[in-house]
């Protein structure tokens, strides 16, 4: 399989490249950034190549410049973590609006090109994945963002830590805007299927505070070391296997809505897809709480209200 | 790691013994039988040394005759499938009565003059675990059986069939007895941690069927190629592979109790347990819906009456 | 990937089935068999899934009688372990001959309908990989048999276990026939790159022992417990997994020459070649040592003979 | 198996972390660093965590303060990146003193309390893993280096794309001193077994080009992105797995000579090894060309003239 990876320089784009070049079904890695980083891909492609000797592996990586994004053309995947990084001055909003003319360029040219997927890491990411959509032309299955796929991840540890279970047996999700705004979903919690709420432990479980910690998951991880890279760029991988291996898992993701939970349209945002080989192949119509759809309106709001702002850009 | 396994000349022995030697953690595999089938052993010796040859790894396979047990004693799990299988005149009493027998001298054997661990494959399999239990003397961590864990495969893959699900995303759970009297737990199966009762496909599950083809899955198999072989022997790497890696899974396993679920005492029987590095490292006391609760004491009973026919054989 | 398997309900048929779902590439297998042996490869199958949902591996497995043989026009490879066994009255040349006819019709009948690859197992493998390639109209690079890989595979046990070296860390090869004039490659013999001739160990190394351990490598199984299952079923997928993956690694397959090795032509036997997702890639022009090559030549010679009484069938 | 990095903050030590984290092995890695990288570190914990939830993989990280390094005494292996990197101005000796005294520090203060092994990465990794072996007081058995073990797999890289092989079929090494004196073993090189002097294509093999090329990888790397990580971190993952899983493969290791090889004494330099969960399990006496050994004893005397400026530190 070939992939590429626009942005391939940046924090996460590398721990992406280096994670993905150890996977067995990828055989060609397209690395694509701005002219002037294109020596820091240049010796990434070196040390990739070191490591995958030292496992045995055998994948070809290419360095691009980019200007020409035809080399996407033969790749399954084309992730895109491009765009700037949120600096302290900056609100939500100005990375938003900054990101989005960049992101328009690429997804402009590659559509009119190309028949690939794009899985957007870019943020705010679930309007640039709605940007993504619109400026590629392409279907709605095409082109996914990660979402709130890593919060999920992140509530994940922390159900595992509390309960001192595997963390292979716990499934969770959290659903809604990768912000503020994200709803995690303790209905739809379990360990090796066993709903927690059934478990003795989630009496005194302290849902504020564990919601607290992934809320700021991000956060925390700027300011004790400038920003996280494997995190990510695992959450990603899980997403490229399942594309891969046709997996048709549950994921959360962020994908275009259209009516198919309570009508809620006309928005990208993270909520349970089987995702495949053709990308998101279909929305899970999943049953939730009160609270829980309460919150899961007002975070669709939230993020409609960022998209009206970046999609005239 | 080194492994022994009681029986390995059978069907389900031979399928255990030929996984276990892929398996990275395993260094030493002792193939234990009836002096008889010790030709038969030493052929699948050869064969499996070809197999891991392919496969460049480094295992090594002895082969014993189960005169002398005390080759086992190296070994973290002892794994005993051995017993006669049940024939077409054979109750299922005449079954467990014969192979109390069996399972008595090598449970005895052992716990005089080893500390490992007794993995009972045997059927009927509850009350075989109890029988080892007591005669070896060991702490009960130390020795369980399969129990339900295959029969819960069985239901897994029925709930990702009827579901349209990836395997890997359902968890779900059968207790009881390992036999007709099991009990599947609805309240306990999620998909990706989404109850299945939330997702608008359940309202036509079609329960007793799916029940109804979990509990004829040995049966079917047996008419129409002879017995099981892969599915149960993938099942017991599942527990060797948690026991090995100290995984702390959640797996359904018969295991003695002693009060630990509704004061339920005295019985092996399937039930969650965590898993790892010690054995049963604690048993899960979930909580079931009333007829869940009501089909398990019954079961438990069913479970009794067979143990007090053997215990004293 | 969808894989075919002709003749599935025999033991190397099994073993390849068993082994062949465990991999994460393999979505769709067909067992094929003659009539009377559906029942068998239904019961087969539901093993199989019992055994993968213990995995959490998602595979689809169907049935099929060999009638119809379009069911294998989506594989990318057709295994064809079919065939009648070698019954102790029968001479190698009797076996040939029966089993010239079967492989005929397969050949034929997919050959008119199908763009597949045919990968044969069927003994005598290298007249069987000539028949099924002339039948079939494919080519060459299409038609290639498991050949020497298997002996290559128990030579290197051998070679592990005298230099006490990781299997992983040996590389060595068999050309020729596979039987009784296959040619062991002392040259073509290295552990971690070393060659063995430039080890101290090898002063002693017991040439002989080791090479007629290797050429009674499957008798001794046979009388042993009647068979050899997994190591042959291990040698399938490591060649399965270099077309899955595109791997280009130097395996010792059966195939057509044509002149590539001197001059030799019109015969297929056990080469080196370079095994990636088109099939036979390329044939490797080893340099031999002069016994070595006429060890070679004699064993081309006997493959030939044995070609000349099945051509015609 | 718990491990330990000192120096985990660095850009190699980072790497190693990541990758530790998801081998299957693991089950504890200490991070630990000076107390004004601890922060770092803290935050490479939640990336960490984060990375693994997404695998399904279980493993307790910890951070320390390398005031106390009491912490490593419950690891099997600690590793060592910890050390001033080399700048500009700075001569290769001027960074063998320095880090000199900061190994001495470590290996003594760990020698006096523990029983681990202690690899070596803190360039210049030969002298680097004397000055371990003797402050510790470790046989030598327990402390080794990197050496060249990183150089034979950039040989390996080059040697694959020249012969358009796959990687895991080439096996060569380098020996000598981790730096540019360092020695190709062509007669040790082979594809498959095949040593590549018996393969066509080798007549026109760049020997110069492609050894350059190795010679100056680290250079390469250093001026393109900053300096490797993910090569040395895969190399060092290498020998981790073989200790882990006691696989006795033959790795290139800086370790102690004692006139194994033709009488070569009293020098810390990389050899061909067998590597298994004692450490360095033997060293294996391979046959040289002329050349290959008057080169290896040049490189000896290097090494040794280092040694002799830095011992008494």
């Amino acid at each position: 399989m070939e992939i590429s990876i626009i942005g391939a320089s940046g924090k996460i784009g590398t721990a992406i490249s280096v994670l993905l070049a150890k996977e067995k079904y990828v055989r060609h890695i397209n690395l694509i950034s701005r002219e002037k980083s294109l020596d820091k891909l240049k010796g990434l492609k070196l040390d990739i190549y070191d490591a995958i000797a030292a496992e045995e592996l055998d994948v070809e990586i290419s360095v691009h410049d980019e200007k020409d994004l035809s080399v996407v053309c033969n790749s399954k995947i084309t992730i895109i973590p491009a765009g700037a990084p949120r600096t302290g001055d900056m609100t939500r909003l100005d990375l938003a609006k900054k990101n989005a003319g960049i992101v328009k360029r690429y997804a402009k040219d590659i559509g009119k090109t190309c028949d690939t997927k794009l899985f957007m890491i870019t943020n705010p990411v679930d309007v640039m994945t709605h940007k993504a959509l619109i400026e590629s032309g392409y279907d709605k299955s095409q082109v996914f963002g990660l979402g709130t796929h890593l919060d999920s991840m992140r509530f994940k540890v922390a159900i595992a830590k509390y309960f001192n279970a595997h963390i292979g047996d716990v499934r969770t999700r959290i659903i809604g805007e990768h912000g503020d705004s994200m709803v995690p979903l303790i209905s739809s919690t379990a360990i090796g299927g066993i709903p927690i709420t059934r478990l003795p432990e989630y009496k005194d479980f302290p849902y504020n505070e564990v919601v607290d910690f992934v809320k700021n998951g991000g956060k925390r991880i700027i300011q004790l070391k400038g920003g996280s890279e494997y995190g990510p760029a695992s959450a990603v991988l899980n997403v490229v296997r399942c594309i891969a291996n046709d997996n048709k898992k549950y994921l959360t993701l962020s994908t275009y809505l259209d009516g198919e939970l309570d009508g809620i349209k006309d928005v990208c945002i993270g909520v349970p897809v089987v995702i495949g080989k053709k990308g998101i192949e279909r929305i899970v119509p999943i049953e939730l709480d009160e609270k829980e759809f309460n919150d899961f309106k007002k975070s669709v709001e939230i993020v409609k209200r960022y998209w009206n702002e970046v999609k005239g850009i």
